[in-house]
């Protein structure tokens, strides 16, 4: 049986501020520069989920991909959207929201809800220029 | 003299929220929806500037680009860029930072500063699937 | 009070096949080529609209682009997504679906709906290589 | 000698629809929603095939990238594009058409053709937020 | 009779360097900086050409889009593709070639060949950032 | 701890041309075609880095992105933006500048400097549908 890696996109526009609160202002400014600023900014975020996994001989599916959009929705987007990433997460509670502590939450937050294939990749994309990956290793 | 079109295109990351603060707060939430989050959200935004003019002889140029590109950061981007859009950007003071709104705000910041060629257009993308354009009448 | 024109985009998925059933077989192939195969292709259609108007003063808006999402899904999308438009819509009845006469017939179905603004431009992207606009003239 | 992985990416415009033709039609609407709408819809498909070598010495190439687009058009695109690929392509007769399914019979297609390297993935993307890969395995 | 404006898009690779050669060695270096670089760099170019016209009620078509690639290919692709803009291109003998001044060329080899519509505007985009457009006035 | 994969992208504009100076230029011109263009093409390059390793729990930064955007230009596009990649870049002295000999150039480059997480990959994109990737072995 082949497996196949299929990737689900979807888009969430949320305000987030780099600040360690266990350092000082100074040491956060000269760490994080514009990124620490203290009232915000924000990015229209991409997030691509991959699952790995063999096409069922009756769909052709590994996974119907409106149900991995519904956990992708339920579990990450739904309360990142038009949110602060800072403020009003519960599940990024206590966390820096850098790309790539974001993308470890959200792995955490996807994982457990996958069913019929295996959780592989999630992308996050903050800028044209910018992005990270995590594999759940 | 032939006529050209030339445009540059810049990116800034912001934080906004859509909010009038003379109305209530149910008017907002109703009228804003999740744009009127109270923490704020976010969005990489694209700024695209049109002059028109005739190509110089001697350089084969209507304007330098590098020229427009330093008008639309100063007079522009380097206060919005990783900036709160409601509270930290003098020439936005008083205005709700609608894409309408803004795209008109950076009309007025940057036509003073254009030379040797006429400002047709501002085109504001606020995500993939949401742009103003301006043409100053 | 400025003029802004505001814009959004949306998608759908379609079949469809370039064929005047009052011309013979031959005409159409040797006319349309492979746009004439007989058991259809399609596309990955974009459908951008454009609204001119003045923001207004207490909301910033033009015109909600949430309604304009509405009024775009109701009269244009959910008829023609996943559909074929040879066959499947009312509104295209009779009308070989070139993207010249499919960018018309989206015209004739929002313009009557459009209310806080004029609709000015409805443009239609059918490959990242073709595309039609239409002004309303 | 280093490896070095070499993607050519290519396009073809198609109709399909999900059916298993050994399936209640009650059972296809409920599995495929509106994927299964009678009479097909279509997609602007882009395929992107990789292929892993070392560079020749004296070519720099791992593979000519023209040779391999005429792989992938002679063995995928030319019996693909503008067709319809549940009723039109011999090596696609009696399988679904899921993207799944699609990328794994492409590279049946396109494997034994591979001079020069080895060919390492193929992503077939259906839509700007739904793709897919295989790898051979 | 609704007029309808389609746009066809292509592209070539080029090379070409901004440079006076009336002007001295200085005049040139601090004029054009790094674009007058001595020994030529490059782009991806994509050209977009707008053609408006009525469709033809027996075709749906305002214009064959096959028939203007046609036209793009003979008149201007076919000749700078792969070429040294300043070098190789007889159209363009004499002329600096800013994007300002390619696009102007670029109108008048393909004009007189436009039948059946009027051609409106040739857009160059010659970076992500960079763009010109002219209009024929 | 995760390891986390971050990717930054960069542009660069060069002239190039294939050609093996060992090789006679019959032997250059069929196996190059067009790309053996003797007075030089270009290309808009885009350059993308991926970098593993593990998030600091006080920035959250796998690699400040600032420090790998310099590193990139330093040693990468700062010789190579506006240059010849045939003659003006030392690093590149006596390589065929196909896009697999750069991007495993660029990886010599970049890889000594990379320090808090390992390089994983470099991609250059040299059309839309031509890319490579080196992941250093």
């Amino acid at each position: 049986m082949p497996t196949v890696y299929i990737t689900r996109k979807a888009h969430f526009n949320a305000a987030h501020r780099l600040h360690n609160p266990q350092m000082s202002d100074e040491w956060n400014r000269e760490t994080f520069g514009k990124c620490n600023s203290p009232n915000w900014h924000g990015h229209n975020y991409q997030i691509e989920v991959t699952v790995a996994g063999s096409p069922d001989p009756e769909t052709g599916y590994v996974l119907d991909l409106g149900d991995l959009n519904r956990i992708m929705h339920e579990h990450v987007i739904d309360s990142c959207d038009h949110s602060n990433l800072n403020l009003d997460v519960d599940f990024l509670s206590g966390i820096i929201p850098s790309s790539e502590n974001l993308v470890v939450a959200f792995w955490n937050q996807i994982q457990p809800h996958i069913r019929g294939g295996e959780l592989v990749s999630i992308r996050l994309i903050e800028t044209e220029n910018n992005s990270v990956e995590y594999r759940g290793e």
